[in-house]
């Protein structure tokens, strides 16, 4: 943990340095999460403010977590860990203010050093900072940014991969199990808790997201959300999920068949299948997502299923289910060795049926190497 | 809804109206799907925008939503949906332009007006939001405003009280169930997996927080993760958890003791429970949370257990697990009916074990109405 962490926070002060920008505050919890590389500190609160500059990093939490946190830190020396009782804006202008008063002769002049911080904080915790360090006896220059630690984590290291990888197995796992256990009249709110269940009881920390579960008409919604429907013959059933293991997320969909489907699903599904097939062949460094969109789109056209998707192919996973980059039209930057990414055409056709087929995988050196291990041939219960 | 919808923003615009704001818009996912009362559209992205002014409310989604909140809305003529393609920033610079342009003679001058956002929103949205009016050829003043609509939600209706008590019901029954099945060398999160996987099978659509449960040691943290530290004779256990039903949330904790308790449990539970209880029978409109708070702490040092709490006593409940008010030492507001607050004094001994005891109710006209059923009595197993 130590040297992961020492080497994500390298990238970010290289990165913050190439824009200029001396100081950072992240106050994202997946993104402190990732910085620090401390496993099983954090949860979905945000609550937690770490401040990176060139020489240290130090972490600003609440009694609540600082124990955990102070031994997930210990012996490493790359983050300090402060649990003083105040908001996280006054702390940053305190921080600043002791450290510049003790500064030796010939540091940079206070109003001279920029502190970036990501946008994606709320106004209230921005006006707050702002309000402290305009208090503040010294105050640096306040950059916005966007996407920033988030552009770091999207180019994966392996032992990120192997997690994710191990998140998988998990889900993979899960859907085996599953198309034994689901029968005709069972609820679509009744799969989906077995479903959970099983990769809870099965090495899962939690759940990436909650399931998808649809049946029928409902598939036809690109987010449907489980209810009372009940599976019933000659219909299909998409289901998208995935576990959490180690910090990280896994993604899938698989479309199965309750009973024969007719010739239009069949087509339908055989369309779909080449669309994710010739995406994932193709995906390689140098290539863009809206390229890669663009390739399913043509596609799900050939098959006679144009205009039928209608959300973006894919996007980027990790310790949160959505990250960068993105398969969509709007990401014309090429994919790099270390992107995950999902690969996931769906055709919905709305007040009949939907299908999606999803994996993930990781950009590699020459080629696409897909985590997701089930069967991409037609599953009929 | 429909009478639900309209007297909430009712409520919204005769607050805005007091505060001199004219147009309110709201980013937070709770507070739309509190102001429109739609069920089972939203889920936890904040991917939808409401624009209330003093005449109508109109919804800015997108499609993956659109199609469920305009049947939510049928027939209501309350909530309007739009599904523009385009960001809530734009969007609303664009409607306001548009109503602008069409306003009759005599209609307040487009810079006159107000609008109030909430400073829950993004950094980002937020200046989204201001490029957007600055390119507009009419646009409002912005006024940035704290807690607007969650001071609204904290005093609840009685539909509202009536979805938690559903909600604790489920909970409820899940510690009846879950004291059946809890037995020496069982891990904490094997008891915290069949925990949540028996409220969702029995009526619960969802959890209302991730559960903890912490044996020895772990219970003195207030934020336990729960793990592979087995149950063993002579400890207690701390579960704190709750259903998600109908939209609302519940919450309790219950200690409970694996074999007999020492006689240093035994006092440090009967001051806890003391501490609970006093409070419960004082809760009532125009005590503050900051007496309440005081209360437990008095009792707390009366036992013998002073400063060994840490936490505030209380907060809020209602579609977010964390709402207001807080019984807490910074909350000098008289409590009022319909508040809805969890009582949960801690004991918390490092390195030592940990207990807390709490239920969750609504301050009636004349007291405090408990929703928890669940015994106070030590649960020896």
């Amino acid at each position: 943990m130590k040297a992961q962490a020492a080497g994500r926070l390298e990238r970010l002060r290289n990165a913050a340095a190439e824009n200029g920008i001396r100081t950072f505050l992240v106050r994202d919890t997946a993104s402190i999460e990732w910085l620090t590389a401390f496993d099983g500190v954090f949860d979905d609160e945000q609550a937690h403010a770490l401040l990176v500059t060139p020489h240290d990093a130090v972490l600003h939490t609440d009694s609540r977590y600082s124990g955990a946190a102070r031994k997930a830190a210990q012996g490493e020396g790359v983050v300090a860990v402060d649990d003083a009782r105040q908001g996280h804006g006054e702390w940053v202008a305190d921080v600043f203010t002791a450290r510049h008063a003790s500064a030796p002769a010939g540091s940079p002049a206070p109003e001279s050093i920029v502190l970036g911080v990501e946008d994606s904080m709320t106004l209230a915790a921005f006006r707050a900072l702002e309000g402290a360090l305009a208090k503040a006896p010294a105050s640096p220059q306040l950059l916005e940014i966007s996407g920033f630690v988030r552009s770091l984590r999207a180019v994966k290291e392996p032992s990120e991969v192997a997690r994710m990888k191990a998140a998988q197995a998990i889900t993979d796992a899960a859907f085996s199990y599953i198309v034994t256990y689901m029968k005709p009249g069972m609820t679509e709110r009744q799969v989906q808790i077995e479903l959970e269940d099983w990769m809870l009881r099965h090495g899962a920390s939690g759940l990436a997201f909650s399931s998808i579960v649809a049946c029928g008409a409902n598939g036809a919604s690109p987010h449907a959300i489980p209810g009372e429907a009940q599976l019933e013959a000659g219909q299909c059933v998409v289901m998208d999920f995935g576990a959490r293991a180690h910090g990280y997320c896994s993604d899938m969909t698989r479309t199965v068949f309750i009973g024969q489907p007719d010739a239009r699903m069949r087509a339908a599904y055989e369309t779909l299948r080449e669309a994710n097939e010739r995406v994932e062949a193709a995906i390689k460094p140098g290539v863009t997502g809206a390229q890669m969109h663009q390739m399913a789109e043509d596609a799900l056209a050939a098959g006679g299923f144009a205009g039928k998707m209608g959300h973006g192919l894919g996007h980027g996973v990790g310790i949160d289910i959505h990250e960068e980059p993105v398969l969509s039209p709007r990401n014309k930057e090429p994919l790099v060795p270390g992107n995950v990414v999902t690969v996931e055409p769906g055709i919905y056709l709305e007040g009949d049926f939907g299908m999606r087929l999803e994996d993930f995988g990781v950009v590699t050196e020459t080629g696409f190497q897909v985590f997701t291990q089930s069967t991409h041939d037609m599953v009929i219960l």
